[in-house]
């Protein structure tokens, strides 16, 4: 049976990466008068370690959902209009994500950082609601689905998600006391999805998992 | 027979996903001075809610532009100069959302916002003309269409656009006198679409629709 | 013989896309305090049409260089080091085209205008030049060409081009004096092209030309 | 053997092709108000030569890196988690160089230049780490790459990045003495590289070599 998918994958990993790449668009130059003292310019670019961390924490997360959006629609053959929607949702709430993201660099240091950390973790809360809808909708017609996938690999897919709202939930709540402790939590699981993404991998001839 | 538009296809996927990822430019983080007071900043972020809509309408309305672009070009075989011509038109149009968006976002709730939603209307009443203009061009020629496609097949593509037209129109005429209410009446339209569009599937196999 | 330059193209699409989309980002809204004022606001818009008329002949413009690449790409099967860099090249000068466009745009008017316009003009001239090298490299070396293209399609898609040069180059002398009408010059020219463009259609099975 | 990396190059490609259009918003037209006088405004755009040729530095540079990805990746055919981290980090260093290249432009001719191309510099030894790094993944393990490709073709791929590091580092050492000579220094290894890298296609069937 042939992929019916290939569009849709191609339309997907352009919004992925441009919205990877707009995310620099929020690292702004240095406006100080630091034209005759390269030691003051050197500093005010250090200062905006804030920036750098934000840029380069959303660049992994947007990356680390690409890899997972890849991994899913690698098992999907044929797309029906839920999907199609499901999949719209999902590339909506990654266009988002630069928003919270320069809130993030903006707040940094202030009281007002648990609102920043609040939107972003919230975010990533809902990411993970789409994603979970988007298996969901493939997982329970089979029609949809690569034709030799196994029931394994569907639990597989499925429980590697399932996890991931938990701790998403528990940084926004986090957020609100210990806006450090949350951003921490969520950089931990995407560091452990990029570690363990490869156990996932159900391309054909290893279905069961590697 | 080869297809011969996937570089056209290509291309057009291109700008819809930039157009579509663009739209989130025009989200600017509060400026006010709320380093010290998150209730503010969470103030300032509700604050924005007409920016968020304007934002989620266009993402939305343009995602469904590519759908029936997907589904206009699963029936395309051949191109000629018209065809490619009238798809430049459409992507032409489909890259000037955000400029209507940012007007909407900007004279939400004041009375200046008819001016700004017959702006964006009136550039939907011209996406459906150019979507018609498009369709007409390919059905006339049927050199260019699918070598299988039925007759139902193509009349129902062509009555599927052919209401959105007046519906366009009315919300244009509408603007001018209630704004609000010819918003609502687009997004009617929008949903209509997104939940009616896995009944014009006409993909090979199945050509007489689902 | 398989075709070698898939990604090349891709790539290029991928620019060209996002050159023809990064233009509506200089459209800006206008500022004017037209909260309470639907008619002042109405006026603003309409005050800037020498944007819109910009905007709308750079994209007319890129899309006409799209359409060219496409069809010469459609007659290059393998690549080498000098077409890469001829092909980044012209990817180059797309690029460059919005920064003319916003001259245009902002000077459009005003005294100033003759050195908007030669900017914009002469940019086109360095367009025309590198597609002539382009051409220029692939057809001097046939191991780079569709196996079976004629010497009548080479010479047509030679000829193309070369009377774009003189074009330009006296659109480009026109605009020390007389600014306006060296732009008419050039959307004459992309007018002519987009409607002979179909007769330059050499895919296989019709190689001597429609 | 099918390639697996289809989406990873595609994917790539887009990265590639936004971030070297994103470029082209750093160049800012002048604001000095040169309405009525054509000379000035002239002068104006030429007093702009550091931003310009920032732009085309950094345009050519971006190129470079997708050429050379383009040609790792004509080698590899199968992908593991590694991998693709070690290609996301080559597109994360890729998305940021619009940012020193912003610093570039603007500190040009001036004290604070030293700086500027330390983090310009600085960069680029980080992206021909990340380079050895993916090459070093994938040719450590035989099962990822093509599979008739040659030892000589691997060490030959080896050996153009390994100079590459070197010529980086000084570059960015002689950065906080001599500026303007370190930028000179990598303008002359891109070229060098950009001249060579036809001698480097291991393309199928020529596989040790032009």
């Amino acid at each position: 049976m042939e992929k019916e998918t290939a569009r849709i994958e191609g339309f997907s990993d352009g919004v992925f990466a441009i919205a990877i790449t707009l995310l620099v668009l929020e690292l702004r130059i240095p406006v100080a008068e630091s034209n005759n003292n390269p030691q003051m310019l050197a500093n005010s670019l250090l200062a905006q370690w804030p920036s750098f961390l934000a840029f380069s924490l959303s660049f992994f997360s947007i990356f680390i959902m690409w890899v997972n959006h890849h991994k899913i629609f690698k098992q999907i053959y044929r797309r029906n209009s839920a999907l199609m929607f499901a999949n719209g949702l999902i590339l909506f709430l990654a266009t988002c994500i630069s928003y919270p993201t320069a809130l993030l660099a903006r707040y940094f240091g202030t009281p007002s950082l648990s609102v920043a950390v609040a939107a972003y973790t919230g975010l990533f809360v809902l990411i993970n609601l789409a994603f979970n809808l988007l298996w969901g909708i493939a997982s329970r017609n089979k029609d949809l689905l690569r034709p030799e996938i196994s029931h394994t690999a569907i639990r597989k897919l499925k429980r590697n998600y399932l996890y991931g709202l938990p701790v998403h939930l528990s940084a926004f709540l986090l957020s609100f006391c210990w806006p450090g402790g949350s951003l921490v939590l969520c950089a931990l699981l995407w560091t452990y999805w990029a570690f363990t993404s490869g156990r996932l991998d159900l391309s054909p001839g290893k279905a069961a998992g590697k």
